[in-house]
């Protein structure tokens, strides 16, 4: 089976084009396995329209960082670098949202597999190894040339990253793992406890995720911002308190009537330019701000605002395998319903469609791929 | 005394000149103090060249925020714009680096001075409220029309918030309280611990002052950057492990040396547009960066630097009364020399050419007013 072809949605050269790739084979301590979901990311998006200027400007920053420190002790390695390491000009298969269902492990050896077995559905972090203990040979499964992401018909996982699915969890659900673990990763990283509040500016997927960890974890008030009706019913479905149009009511407003004296954080989950400094000018004294959206350009702020509040802005990425494992538990354990979440599903062949829906934020939340 | 005129470096339209301005007079629960010496501190010479600016720029983004919010509920009102509510119109005499010598107690009740005789020499947390139990009226003095600073013969001082000092401490070191009580607070509010390091941008007072209290409580190695040599023997002085000239060679070279694997915390202490987003850029992962330097423009960050390192940038204001005092104690205690800080010492005729000295920063680091 891993010598065939597959169906995928292919990005070469910032162009996103349905054709056929090799299925990938797996290594001896990997499986391979059917795509069952897989949800559109916010990454990609900015990837596929974005992907050549942000690079351009890392490379910059990166030239300027390697004139003072040499080419071999560049500061500016970031995690965003290391995960987007493939060549734009050869095929890149995105995806890294996924659930899939194991087709082949990688060794007759069944402890190379580590328990799991055809047939199991797994959801897996979204990083693989050429070499399984050696990190150097890392790729981020989706932005890889080399490891295909769930907008194909088969992906290659590392079984130690893979993580079976309980019964009776929904494969549409299970595919929320990753972004739930975002929103998991930023609530433990803002240090938040009860007692405290929060304002949750944006309810795209990375807001709701948010909402969802910080009601799971029962704190509150929460309260939700966005422009957007559709996305302001998602908040509120999900636990927010209370939800706010900031065309037409200021988010602190409501949070002076509902929060009262508690202090706040505010998760900054839009992610455009703008965003951080107005996260600021709204904070409160001794505040905590909380990054989660990714901003790709070059943002501004006016230093004395925080200055004068003594605020803390707190920049958050990803997650742990361990809050990855939490996500999943969560949502077979229905202590969060996502359902609501997932606003569509299509095929590999409307993938490029669901990317210009998905520009649209009153239409959609979170489109899951369902490749066959 | 109190109905007399004194002496002063007065502040008018953001123009410096000697003149004479009446001797303050003490309210009951305050006392009148001879100034024996006072710091030129570095937020007095932002607010001769850049007040202007700095006060439109806070009233647009006040007026801003008030479009949302209605005047009443201003989320952007800061410790800055409250402690320089005067009137630039008319006259301010500034200088909030004090030490000073008691002259007239407010009350002859001397329960109401706190203990506080004539002839004992105090340093004052630099804020005097008309009524001694409603912040609402409270002053910074320095930054005020009604309560001159140490760039002036007498000063009016709260009994409450003024501390005597240990007899044979000098004048001239005991004026440096406030400056240290800056550099205490940041390396507090820094969270720094035994086992991790700090690297200090810019050598000038504020970042001295960090230096001075991080060595203080044994925390090391600490890193001194600075362009000026003299600063750098300033910071070595002070205690710093190593100093490095940015031009010669980059700071996270010299720290992968010194610093080995530890965490490191980052004293962002020059304060000018662009100082934010080098800081994060140089930033090893999971970093923190204490920004404690006033930069009164807008400045750019790039976000993505942030997220990818995960970075978090804390912004730092002043000092707590506690602080203030623990800064006494050490100075009066020799826990830190800072004498080595003290660059030169003029009279209040010298005053504005003492702010034209401070612009070279190869030339100074603190100045201080000796009024007679």
């Amino acid at each position: 089976m891993s010598t065939g072809l597959m169906r995928a949605a292919v990005m070469r050269n910032w162009n996103l084009e349905i054709t056929e790739v090799p299925i990938p084979t797996p290594l001896p301590h990997q499986i391979l396995a059917r795509v069952r979901a897989c949800g559109i990311c916010g990454s990609d998006l900015h990837m596929l329209s974005h992907g050549a200027e942000m690079r351009a400007q890392q490379a910059l920053l990166a030239a300027q960082d390697a004139a003072h420190l040499g080419p071999h002790n560049s500061a500016s390695g970031t995690e965003a670098q290391v995960s987007t390491a493939f060549d734009p000009a050869a095929p890149t298969v995105m995806g890294h949202e996924l659930c899939c269902e194991v087709v082949e492990l990688g060794s007759k050896d069944n402890s190379a597999s580590l328990g799991l077995a055809v047939g199991d559905v797994v959801v897996s972090y979204p990083v693989a190894c050429d070499l399984p203990s050696d990190l150097r040979t890392m790729h981020t499964v989706g932005y890889s040339n080399s490891y295909p992401g769930g907008y194909g018909e088969y992906v290659v996982l590392d079984a130690a990253r893979s993580l079976a699915v309980p019964a009776g969890t929904p494969v549409e659900l299970a595919a929320l793992t990753e972004p739930l673990a975002v929103g998991i990763h930023a609530v433990a990283k803002s240090g938040i406890t009860q007692g405290e509040g929060a304002l949750v500016l944006g309810l795209g997927p990375v807001g709701l995720a948010c909402v969802a960890a910080l009601k799971a974890q029962g704190i509150g008030p929460v309260i939700g911002s966005d422009y957007s009706p559709t996305r302001r019913g998602l908040g509120a479905h999900l636990g927010c308190d209370e939800v706010v149009d900031p065309a037409v009511q200021h988010p602190m407003e409501l949070w002076g009537r509902v929060g009262g004296t508690r202090p706040l954080v505010i998760f900054e989950a839009v992610g455009i330019p703008g965003m951080i400094d107005q996260a600021m000018r709204m904070a409160p004294r001794h505040s905590r701000i909380l990054v989660v959206g990714v901003c790709m350009p070059q943002d501004h702020l006016h230093p004395m605002v925080g200055i004068g509040k003594e605020l803390t802005l707190q920049f958050a990425l990803g997650y742990s395998s361990t809050e990855f494992a939490q996500a999943l538990r969560w949502i077979a354990d229905a202590v969060v319903d996502l359902e609501p979440m997932i606003t569509d599903k299509v095929t590999i062949q409307q993938i490029p469609s669901a990317f210009e829906a998905l520009s649209d934020p009153e239409r959609q939340a979170k489109i899951l791929v369902i490749p066959t």
